[in-house]
């Protein structure tokens, strides 16, 4: 046989057409399936994920070290999944209406409550310390994704409690990672307070500037390159330029430690107001169709059901707790700040899902051997299950609310 | 610092960020540039790869035993590019037009004259009987990317020129993986007919099952999937499927030993007569915009031209033999079935483009030892200079031809 560099090129790359047919097909129906029962696809993906990965079907099964057993560029292209959904959100979204006093405090809120709360908890099963902070840490950041998605299907976006939502969450995603750092540097009591200051100064930085560069300077560079490209028959190379940014704001956010979605958002936000805005929106939705399916089923192939098993318990505390503490940590805010009972409600309980941010820290945690794989499991089991409950119980509350929600 | 697998990934995808950011803003920028001009905008992503390659700025260079120096999911983006262009160009073909008695004897012409001559005149050089078989194997296969390309830039997509032009490359892509085979057997002797048989056997039927299959019953399954899904809210549920089903054709190709972008272009044909064809045309043009780029940008980044320098001569006559082979070889076959002379001409000359395959031809070589870095570059270098000639020549022909052409 073959065995040249060539013809194992050729082999990876067969396997990733295979794999991408695959997953494709596998998500189409899902999401079919799911729509039928009135159930938001997002939903479908994520059991996809864990049907076919190792608790299931363990048709993708990770290697000895890897993560999730799907094959770094099929991961690549689950990124760029999430990069696309988040900018599509973002471009939903008026900046003043996103970063407003209410999303900081129920995003404070929402951090505060649950990260001492998942301490207690972790500590009071007998949990050593070290593991207790990172169990904390892991209740803290809202997925963005999750709830961005939600509320998108539900119609939601472009109302208050979406608005209260995405900003929160995205707020809490950048006190995630300040969170996080804390909780990798405690082992050693190296917790550097400028480090952390620098941290969350960047963050600041980063979504205050980008936002206004973007929306000031960058908009008018895109209608100028669409304008030109249009004379010349290159009718895409504003969208182009467009997804260009994206990517460079999500490479900038990574630079500085924040989540490289957060910087597809605020890339998104700053195109908001863009007069080819609804053009972009355009595209974006058939790079979404082939994308944000493969982020979604990457997330559930992630979870191990037999490792949640052996503390099966203690997960179920840990969810309890999660759910419990964003609906009163966000909530109490919410309704603090002028809204209405159910209306701060919806906001508490659309703040409940976590799950890349949850993975991503406890995979930090475990693969700087902070903690151990029984831990993890639990993280990603509370991660799995607030992230399935979050869209009936958002449902319910809207509907309580009074909204009128799109029918999925 | 931090050494953790999470923060090695998140390293390794904040270049990809900014490397697609890169790529993709000055791939844009050159096809501003390049259309100013009135040229191809492929023949712009070629030369910004050249330029940004090793050849002149040196940004993105191969380390020792690489390819391109692009990082392996840039690489994996470029394929995705190659494969949404064939499969648009597929859309855009009748079946029955495309495989005719025409474009099959337009194939043969093509691939044995250079074949045959290209081996003579590389032993006329001195170059040993393995070198002369590798550099006449890799005169065979026209670039089906680059013809597709240049004759949909020019609007001739749909006239019989082009059907012409792309039934013979598809046909003749499909000939150079035989010629491939039996250039790579040759050294040991063992040169197996029954095995070059199962072949051509494999993608004959491959080519006449897939186009039956597709248009028959998946044109149907796909239109059913997409009423379901409109009817849920999913409206990109028929996009889905449809990508999902290049893909599994792009990995039948592969498996079979043809080419993937062939697979690709036999599901777009399969799809040509489908009433949702013009949704899946405008949607593939937002993909196509983000990856096609890419694509062109990998191959020019192959290029050292001080590897060609070498040979330069050589390289010379074998690009003059590459064109005068191609222009007699596939001119006369269309002329004897009945075109104009102009029209003959055309079709010869849209048939000179060498790139992606005698690139894969030649690296095929390389890394299995048969021919060395000098043989390598000299192929390389007539691949790129075909490639940069085609659409001027072309674009002559079918103005002498009389045919209106796309301003471009």
């Amino acid at each position: 046989m073959d065995i040249s560099l060539a013809s194992i090129l050729d082999n990876l790359l067969s396997d990733v057409w295979f794999e991408l047919t695959f997953l494709l097909v596998v998500s189409l129906f899902a999401s079919l399936i799911f729509a039928r029962f009135g159930q938001p696809k997002v939903i479908g993906y994520i059991v996809v994920g864990v049907i076919i990965g190792p608790s299931i079907l363990g048709i993708i099964t990770p290697a000895e070290g890897e993560v999730t057993g799907l094959p770094e560029v099929i991961q690549l292209l689950a990124l760029l999944g999430s990069i696309i959904l988040l900018f599509m959100i973002g471009l939903e979204c008026d900046l003043k209406e996103v970063y407003t006093k209410r999303s900081i405090a129920i995003a404070v809120g929402g951090v505060l409550l649950p990260w001492v709360a998942g301490f207690l908890v972790a500590d009071l099963f007998g949990y050593p310390t070290t593991d207790a902070i990172f169990i904390g840490a892991a209740l803290v950041a809202t997925s963005v994704a999750v709830t961005a998605g939600v509320t998108s299907e539900l119609g939601m976006i472009g109302t208050p409690v979406a608005y209260a939502i995405i900003g929160a969450a995205v707020v809490d995603d950048v006190l995630g990672m300040v969170v996080l750092s804390i909780a990798k540097n405690y082992p050693g009591n190296s917790v550097d307070p400028s480090g952390i200051l620098l941290l969350v100064g960047g963050a600041v930085l980063f979504i205050v500037l980008g936002s206004w560069i973007g929306s000031r300077f960058l908009t008018k560079l895109v209608l100028r390159v669409q304008v030109s490209g249009y004379r010349r028959k290159l009718p895409m190379s504003g969208f182009v330029l467009v997804l260009s940014i994206a990517f460079l704001y999500s490479f900038i956010a990574e630079i500085i430690q924040i989540s490289a979605i957060v910087g597809a958002f605020v890339a998104g936000t700053a195109f908001s107001g863009s007069v080819l805005r609804d053009g972009f929106r355009k595209g974006m939705q058939y790079l979404e169709a082939l994308f944000v399916p493969l982020f979604f089923v990457s997330l559930g192939v992630v979870v191990d059901i037999s490792g949640m098993l052996d503390a099966i318990l203690f997960g179920v505390v840990l969810t309890v707790v999660a759910v419990l503490t964003k609906i009163v940590g966000c909530g109490l805010p919410a309704r603090l700040t002028g809204m209405k009972f159910w209306d701060s409600m919806a906001v508490g309980v659309g703040m409940t899902p976590r799950l890349e941010i949850a993975f991503i820290i406890a995979y930090v945690g475990l693969s700087s051997g902070v903690i151990g794989t029984d831990v993890y499991s639990v993280v990603v089991f509370m991660g799995l299950l607030t992230a399935l409950f979050a869209p009936f119980l958002l449902r319910r509350s809207l509907e309580r609310g009074g909204h009128a929600l799109l029918q999925s």
